[in-house]
């Protein structure tokens, strides 16, 4: 099974990480719940506040919706979800940020291909044969279930659930749950019959198991005949133009490439909400590299970084996750190269930039088994969340794999050169058989004889050259002629010869970094949400909600409303909310009568960091989310202090220092008024 | 064929503007060809570059590439493109712009729902059933293609090259072009029999024209069972999201919710390159708006915009377009109302800002028979091209249909309502039967007359009560009973009565402006091209590529490069490099051994708008792209110059101002320092 789990697990998308299943299903899904990530993991236990009090609030502020949610009663309907305004918000944040910190920043080259995809292209990267789930069907009503989701949850209930069970058999049932991605389709078959599994709705007997794809399919064109897929993953459309972009580099590598795009996944029956939908935005990169020069120039950039890593061994031996510098990681061969490791920091520091909690981020290798034959090393980045540790980005160096399937499907060579700067001398076996004389010996089976001498190995050639000079002649066996012939030292020359190559041509290895977006925004989402005590002046009875967005990624920079209904506080708010669009900053404007306590908690739930109170036609009050401070700042200035404070140029103590000083100066320049009246 | 042809002309993603059939038909697609536009439009003879120089340049830039080209033998990939890394770049910055355009500057509600749609959201948009186009097959072989093609096909070939056609002949066939949109399947069927045209690959006999669907399809989950569509328009995942979308904006009416996606169509025989793709990038807007009430509060910031429309009336008349004034536009009626008005002018404002040549760019009101019977009015944005008139934009009065038809489809209310300030007074006829009199007079009969007598329109009620006041009895017909009753004046009370209405309820009307982007951008292409004459300096024999993109477009801001190869200008250039990224600046960076003139030839090809060549330690050389001219600028100000000129804050001429003053005051004060020194 490591060919399909290999070619699941490249890209976060739609995929579960497997290795926590046990713990993920240990879980449960109630309120205030207790997260103790158990299975290898680091031992964090923490208050979590409750998921399901964060989905309500997520889904009535929009922030998602069930997709096509006045057809609820089609099934068909589960896994797709749609972003509503604040979600897009966010979400096209994120996206502008992955940009500028891998595309500009390490000066990518972004493409983007359609989803509909040939089946010959698919067929190439091995998704048709192997892009599966192991699947069992209900006998008598055809219903379909995953064979891993039905035995794992009869592991849990019953580890939960029977109190009375022996230790021998809680044991056994552990084992299976941490082994689950490594069964087979026979092994998870037997499992199902040895603990007398039926189907959960009816009861039925199920089918053995057998192999769903998960592509959508479809055809194109008006005749049927011709198979597509809509795309599992972004990257097959990087590596077949390959040789556009390579020459489009400058014939140079390193190079990356890089897609940000909708893929899609058939499950057979989504789960876990936003983590596991049928279709979902990727943003891959696929650096291409010599694979005989992985260093990379920038490494020393993040080689001081230190964070959470769990490496194979640890995982093998039970140990947990452990702070390592990533510049150790490379020279204790933690990490197979630079590179990857190089990408492994810039994921660490765009995940913390974007508001994730490093606390609850590791990067976790790749079992052997998890990993394809051909990949030399592979990280999940993994973020906790109350469903487990969730694998959000996968760094795969997954060597000229991809490069040579299209290569030999298609018939067209995707390799690069490395032209030496001057010609390098190689020495080679040369093998000159003496047509002439072999022509005489042998007469019509010369040419047979010519043509087997040259095709003898480096080693065959030496034992002749040897037994020649020694002996003068030597028996020889011709495969095409099916005999001996005698080879004599006037038939053929062997000598060493030197020659200049000029260039060396080779398939890249592609290191690929690839991002499930969503699954990162619905962990901003758990990392980014707490509640706090309603006071006094607030109006709601219960617990308070907050999103604490850092002001990059926040869907509204910030709120806008007037302390008290009054027409002139209206136009000052108004005019506020002008400039700052055409600043192009992103707010919202609430000239309702709603109480000021309200406003204040609208623009909590939001995530706005800011929120701007029209108190007199002069000047305004600022107050930051998270602190709830205040400080005064004249109506002329505030556009720019939003700009510098959402665009990360000023901090908040930057601002109420500078707009404390002011008021000092004021203060003073009226006592000084005061004092010596002119 | 109303209902199909509206469908498809909603959303401009793969459509061809047929009413340009016949003119589009007559361009030829060859070297510098003169463009005439001719049917109706306005008389421009333009001077067109060579749309095939154009294509070869964008795609050996990597601007776009077919897709999958490496399987270029597999037919399904026609109408795939990929956009390379500067047409990703050009395409973020036309969305970025857009948003801002938009979403931003109207306070939209932008929403993202999934491609992969259930059958029964099509099924109640009309799309399962009407969103086809006519097909023949060749009867033999059963290759598939658009009859309207091959009938387009003929006609032009025979006008063409029949030297010898009679007058009638070749006034028919140019009737049959015109209108062959509006032709039926039948009346398609009829003329290819007429015409004796068969298959062109093998010229057997055709089958009748049928229609085929031109959804992608598949099918979500396990079973097979579900029928999914890949969506045609991103448009019904707003219309289904409608309660949501209303409740987030505060139950108020007008808002407006925008989404901007991939668009799937199934194209039998995909033509024209860029223009007619099987997947495309749409930007769609549903304004929701009180039907009553369709005043626009900033019309007046667009009433004064002058530019070309082609009203109706002219099209039929065979006139041309013609420059219209909005607000008399509005005014006149020519344009049904002031929301729709005030689309056009904002789709105007952000074609032109954006690049698009406004001396090629018409607003075509659509004719009675191009609309559905439901819409009140549409106009198309179209631009001139070397295809003629291409439909890019779709702005629509939709009326109340399409919340209707998920309303009916979902039976789910998708109504707004107005709250009265104060509750309103209606008088309403009331019908009372006394049923007392009436059982007492019909027994087992009484309870369908008092049926019939409440079942009483306005009319008969008002003339039953005269005649019972006149003379006190009457002859009534219960239809139940199939016989006449007499009604007495005490069985019935016929009376106005006052009631208190606290809020109207109503479908809202949907006014849909529908952007293909993809289109958009081809034309941005064919208007920024053109070529100049290679000079002396430059390396290159033949015509120079130059992209006029406005600096906000341009997918690269700049190119930098040392005018001679030396590490000191390196060293420079690398380091604006990174400043530039730091800022946000999406630039080139060359220090290669080509010569300065390829660099500039290179940066014209790109559509970059400067250059900046690093000729000193200290200060560096900045040219326009267009006017080749040059400025010295300090090294420490490059980059906030860049951004201003990219920005839109400063024009090239504020520029060339400034640093020709201070290169003048430099001089001055080294006149100064000679005249008098100190």
């Amino acid at each position: 099974m490591s060919a399909a789990s290999s070619l699941q697990s490249r890209a976060a998308g739609g995929t579960k990480p497997d290795i926590d299943a046990a713990n993920e299903a240990l879980n449960p899904m109630d309120e205030d719940l207790k997260v103790s990530s158990s299975v290898g993991a680091l031992k964090v236990t923490r208050q979590v506040p409750s998921r399901q009090a964060m989905a309500k609030m997520l889904q009535e502020r929009l922030f998602y919706i069930p997709s096509f949610k006045i057809y609820d009663g089609a099934a068909e309907t589960a896994g797709l979800f749609d972003y509503g305004p604040p979600g897009v918000k966010l979400k096209n944040n994120v996206l502008a940020f992955w940009r500028q910190h891998f595309v500009l920043g390490e000066n990518m080259l972004e493409v983007e291909c359609p989803s509909v995809t040939p089946e010959i292209v698919l067929k190439a990267s091995g998704h048709v044969d192997r892009f599966t789930d192991l699947m069992v069907k209900d006998e008598k009503n055809g219903n379909c279930y995953r064979v891993d989701h039905l035995l794992k949850d009869f592991c849990t209930e019953k580890l939960q659930k029977d109190l009375n069970i022996a230790e021998e058999k809680a044991k056994e049932l552990k084992h299976v749950l941490a082994l689950l991605d490594d069964l087979s389709a026979e092994e998870l078959g037997a499992k199902i019959k040895e603990y007398g599994i039926t189907a959960p709705d009816t009861s039925n007997p199920l089918s053995d198991p057998y192999p769903f794809n998960l592509m959508f399919q479809t055809s194109i064109g008006p005749s049927g005949s011709s198979t597509a897929y809509m795309r599992p993953e972004t990257a097959q459309g990087i590596f077949v133009n390959f040789n556009y972009l390579y020459y489009y580099n400058g014939n140079k590598l390193p190079f990356a490439a890089a897609q940000i795009g909708q893929a899609f996944r058939n499950e057979i029956a989504p789960r876990q909400g936003l983590l596991r939908v049928r279709e979902f935005t990727l943003a891959e990169i696929e650096h291409f590299v010599d694979p005989e020069d992985k260093t990379h120039p920038k490494f020393n950039e993040v080689a001081e970084l230190e964070f959470q890593m769990f490496p194979r061994e640890e995982q093998v031996s039970g140990q947990s996750a452990r702070i390592i510098r990533l510049g150790e990681a490379v020279a204790k061969g933690i990490v197979d190269n630079q590179t990857l490791a190089y990408f492994i920091g810039r994921v660490y520091l765009f995940l913390t930039r974007l508001g994730i909690d490093e606390e609850r981020l590791r990067f976790r290798q790749h079992l052997p088994n998890e990993m394809a034959h051909y990949a030399a090393d592979c990280w999940d980045a993994e973020i906790e969340t109350s469903y487990g540790w969730i694998e959000c980005v996968g760094i795969a160096d997954r060597s000229a794999y991809d490069l040579q399937a299209h290569s030999v499907k298609s018939n067209k060579d995707l390799m690069a050169h490395e032209k030496f700067s001057e010609p390098r001398e190689v020495e080679e076996l040369v093998i000159s058989p003496v047509v002439k004389e072999t022509g005489l010996a042998f007469k019509a089976d010369g040419k047979n004889v010519v043509e087997a001498l040259k095709a003898m190995n480096e080693k065959e050639a030496l034992e002749m050259k040897a037994d020649l000079e020694a002996k003068g002649e030597v028996e020889f066996y011709v495969c095409t002629l099916g005999k001996n012939v005698s080879i004599k030292q006037n038939m053929v020359t062997i000598s060493y010869k030197k020659r200049k190559e000029h260039q060396r041509r080779f398939t890249p290895s592609v290191i690929e970094p690839s991002f499930g977006i969503g699954r990162i925004i619905y962990c901003l989402f758990e990392h980014s949400y707490y509640t706090r005590q309603s006071q006094a002046g607030d109006e709601q009875s219960n617990n308070l909600n907050v999103l604490r967005f850092p002001p990059l990624m926040a869907p509204f920079k910030c709120t806008v409303f007037p302390l008290v209904q009054n027409k002139e506080y209206e136009e000052v708010a108004k005019g506020i909310s002008k400039s700052l669009t055409a600043a192009g900053i992103s707010h919202k404007i609430d000239i309702t009568g709603t109480s000021i306590g309200k406003k204040y908690a609208r623009t909590d739930e939001l995530g706005a960091p800011f929120a701007i109170t029209v108190d007199s036609t002069t000047s305004v009050t600022i107050r930051e989310r998270d602190s709830k401070d205040q400080v005064r700042v004249n109506l002329k200035e505030v556009v720019v202090v939003v700009k510098e404070l959402t665009a990360g140029l000023k901090t908040w103590a930057d601002v109420s220092r500078a707009h404390r000083v002011r008021r000092q100066s004021r203060l003073r320049n009226l006592l000084n008024k005061l004092c010596f009246p002119c």
